[in-house]
């Protein structure tokens, strides 16, 4: 039986008490770590984890549980305090904080059962709290998500993006916590204790806003409950906390932003001051607090195995832009599938994702033109069992690399798609060609980067990246290209094509994307001279095949790259690095300087990776 | 004579009048390009060039010259037309908009002398705008800046950071202007027309905002003057306008956005339909309006140049952390140049930019965690003058890369400096650690990437950053590390340093950072078995020593690379492209999975860049 509020009160200041404690020894012992921000968040995380939320503390992963997401990673102290206390691990394994040997690391990833997905880069746990307040609709559950951020933290325009975003999808069943603690790393925040300017804001972009005292149980119970009862939009409670609360040698002090007490006097004085605060409570109080803890509700949803998927209708010669089909493909995936969802930021009608936004407007989430939170509600929505395509201009994914870069430390399933790579986009000039983006993604170890040059590439290259496990990005081209490729081919990850070969060839030209058109053009034009290439199409980047290539090079001495991308991490690097153990270099066509508008055609040639540059280099 | 208003609005109406005409017919004789976005800003650009605005038209750069900066930059047609239509270059030129052979770009790149900052990637121009007007500031310049943003560029995360860093900054100087037409790409903007919902936005980030109608001359003349006499907080005037107002057959349409209207008849009706409104003014009022421009004030600042920097206060085996280093270098040479300047994004006491920021108060901005809009207004300040070092961890600057991506398609002189490089930062865990930054930094072809391993070559290198052209990243690390390098030791761009050599060297062995101590260490063990090694320290990364690198590969025969950084893009990629053409190949030591917490030692040998690994590959 739920304690009546009377009797919880205390429980849950003494559950405060000890999570602060835990925080305490477990920095001290790490000799790392953040007691202060942990404090400040203890009332409220113990308020949440024992009063509000509904989950099975004994599954973490439960489909129907409440979500809470640490967005303030580095309080990851308390995250694990707080699942210590309500039975999932004993609270000695807190004291192993931050060692090699330990998941608990210095911030909170999915190596541990109840993180959805890795904090410790401000800004973004709210953006994929997004995500998992979507899902929740998509599955259609009642669960809620919870996300805590620090006031720090608000300064990250992603939170805003996150605002909007919750706000314009009426994401009711999303409550935000901000720890007011009125202390940053290295001085006071902006706003200091001014809590109507953070009320002010949040109300301003949609959000009803509650101000409490984040110290003070009883408010926070009732913000919570006041939380449920709103519709139509998030709640975000702001607590006005103190940093190092109840710890005096730190509590609103600054400079103790990041730094642990010291083992000995330091430590025990915080400790001993800590442990006068617990309050008389019946003996079994906590127990009976855990085991009231209300359960998931709902079935869980029935598990969808990987579709059979039939070809795409495309035949030899169709000329079709690989932006196109991906959005075909993913509409095509959509209908075999109720895991694939889809995100757009504002350019559906050029990435072609609007194809799966007519069939499936309950799947797509339009995010407008705010990519960290397109990525970041990507990867809550991945952390929960849905597949999610996020997509815009490849160039913009940039402005999600610290999304992407945390989601690959969460191995999350994030299937990124970006549009208009290249050069090749022709007039719309340097700001809208993606040049750098496949040594952003390669750069990441887990990343599955597949880039496709025609229309049944990339249908079977979508369905690859949809079932690969992990993060996986698909870039693809803005002009039309025509179909190479029968519809029974087969392409792995990994794999790669070879498009021409004989027994003569003088060398071998791998491209990719458009730029293999401009190889095969090449053989074509070197052919009627008679001279021999070998044209290799490596649509699969990462990982490459470097069974093929190395053969490639054995046989033909020489390899050449051309690739619609800047020199330093793309297409060239990789098959360098997969050709080098076998003593074999590389000779790199890719664009070397910041590049202008002008027509595509024009572009390749005067940027280095045209038809008559791969003539020279084979002849060179 | 300046015109009164009531002759003047009748000239700003027809110099709106002949923007949209020329927006249409150059969008028409590219082929493409955005004619509708520029319809609804034409009223707003004519106001504010011919009636508001203090600049010298055949000047553009001049040094007190107030700033436009279009942030919503695929309005380019709009602001080419208005600086021909102040007379800058004819006319006629406007048809060669998207051209290779012109700098008419599709989207404005600072090719073009009245452009600070390339624009494109949209929430990037108000950042710039801050940079702008906080260089105002800093030289003691009475010119304003004004800023044009499109409404849908608003969910943009950036600009809330921009809008909050302006306000805590109180820049009065800078006028933002929304632009808001109600229309995206792909559909309705999230607030439509609904400008209280904007208003109270912008008035809760702590601006002074104004609502007016974006085609009322009369009350855009009103907004600016009301601008002028806002004092301690920047103004956004927010403009409800109609996409493509004043052509019929396009205005408030949606599907209309980068559309260019067709050759002929589409054309011609358009055009036909803007000439209908000329109003009736006298024969030279719109050369008396030119004339009435006001000039800029104020005489321009002294030109400084490059100063004699002393050897830093270091001395060999002294044990300083690079980052360290790095804030002392800073102060050292802010003593010496004015141009030098500061931002952080809240963690100045760990990049130790406070080191700077306690002697320069005044040339350093807090940005707090906000590290688009750091590196943002690092972009508006260095396209005027000064020298800018936004610092935070380096994982941090991938928040930014967008930006970066744009500084270096803008070859601004911002100098990034990113801290706690790599696995040995330690027990943090993978969220801090940097090991994508290399790659993502080189893969820009005009970025300068400089990685220092000791306090000295720290200080050299910092000096070489800010004198070198162009962006730059400096890399710095965590741990003390002890100085090697002599005082008078001299350091380039391009070069390296060759730590360790003898005739009998079995292989070379290529560091850069922490990994140089490896390095060494692991000399010392082979050589106590009678290996000998050569020892690199590879301290610029981009432009790479390929000479040395080269040189050492063809006497040692092997070439060995190891980095605190992931394998794709960093150092060993740069040295295998570096000695490809040689015909050598590298083997390459780099973290090659996703790291975790741990102690840095540990963390080094367990992702296989420590002693221990470069000893195995030297043997094997």
């Amino acid at each position: 039986m739920p304690l009546d509020r009377s009797a919880l009160i205390p429980v849950l200041r003494n559950v405060a008490t000890q999570l602060r404690i835990d925080s305490v020894r477990s920095t001290t012992a790490a000799g790392s770590g953040h007691p202060s921000t942990c404090a400040s968040a203890a009332d409220i995380v113990a308020s949440l984890f024992f009063a509000e939320m509904r989950f099975d503390p004994q599954q973490p992963h439960h489909e129907q549980n409440d979500r809470f997401v640490l967005s303030k990673g580095h309080a990851a102290p308390l995250l694990y305090a707080a699942w210590a206390a309500v039975g999932l691990f004993p609270r000695s394994e807190l004291l192993k904080l931050r060692e090699l040997s330990s998941d608990l690391e210095g911030h909170p990833t999915p190596r541990l059962p109840f993180v959805d997905v890795a904090t410790g880069s401000l800004g973004q746990g709210i953006c994929a709290a997004v995500g998992t307040a979507l899902n929740a609709r998509r599955i259609g559950s009642g669960y809620r998500t919870y996300v805590l951020l620090g006031d720090g933290e608000t300064a990250e325009g992603s939170v805003w993006e996150a605002a909007e975003a919750a706000a314009f999808h009426k994401i009711d069943n999303l409550v935000g916590i901000t720890d007011v603690n009125r202390l940053g790393q290295s001085r006071a925040t902006m706003w200091r204790h001014d809590m109507d300017a953070y009320a002010s804001k949040w109300r301003a972009f949609g959000w009803h806003a509650i101000v409490v005292d984040g110290h003070d149980m009883n408010a926070l119970l009732d913000a919570y409950a006041e939380a449920r009862t709103i519709t139509g939009r998030p709640t975000m409670i702001l607590a006005r906390t103190f940093k190092g609360h109840g710890i005096p040698a730190i509590e609103d002090k600054d400079a103790w932003h990041g730094k642990p007490l010291k083992k000995g006097a330091e430590e025990d004085a915080a400790v001993q001051a800590l442990e006068a605060q617990y309050l008389p409570v019946a003996p079994d109080a906590v127990q009976q607090a855990i085991a009231a803890v209300p359960k998931p509700e709902g079935a869980a949803t029935s598990p969808v195995s990987r579709p059979q998927v039939p070809p795409p209708p495309y035949k030899l010669g169709d000329s079709v832009a690989t932006r196109e089909a991906y959005g075909s493909a993913l509409a095509r995936l959509g209908a075999l599938d109720p895991r694939i969802v889809a995100l757009d930021a504002d350019v559906g009608n050029s990435t072609f994702s609007e194809k799966f936004e007519k069939q499936f407007p309950d799947r797509f989430y339009q995010m407008y033109i705010a990519e960290q939170v397109m990525v970041g509600a990507g990867m809550g929505l991945a952390a929960r069992g849905a597949i999610p395509f996020p997509s815009t201009f490849a160039c913009f994914l940039t402005r999600a690399y610290d999304f992407i870069r945390m989601a690959c430390i969460s191995n999350l399933n994030v299937k990124l798609a970006g549009s208009h790579a290249g050069v090749s986009i022709g007039e719309d000039g340097p700001s809208q060609m993606a040049l750098e983006d496949i040594a952003m993604m390669r750069a990441e170890p887990n990343m599955t980067v597949l880039y496709p040059c025609d229309a049944v590439s990339t249908d079977r290259l979508i369905e690859l990246a949809a079932y690969h496990p992990g993060p996986a990005y698909i870039r693809t081209s803005r002009p039309k290209t025509p179909v190479i490729y029968e519809l029974t081919e087969e392409f792995h990850v990994g794999g790669s094509k070879v498009l021409r070969q004989s027994a003569s060839d003088v060398a071998t030209v791998i491209g990719v994307g458009v730029t293999v058109f401009e190889a095969l053009a090449a053989y074509d034009r070197l052919r009627a001279e008679g001279i021999f290439i070998r044209v290799i199409d490596a649509y699969s980047v990462q990982p490459i095949d470097a069974t093929t290539l190395v053969a490639a090079g054995k046989q033909t001495r020489r390899l050449i790259t051309v690739e619609d991308h800047y020199e330093a991490g793309g297409l060239g690097d990789a098959v360098a690095d997969a050709v080098a153990s076998a003593g074999l270099t590389v000779r790199r066509l890719a664009v070397r300087e910041i590049p202008r508008s002008g027509k595509p055609e024009e572009l390749l040639e005067r940027f280095g990776i045209g038809t008559k540059q791969i003539v020279e280099a084979v002849k060179g």
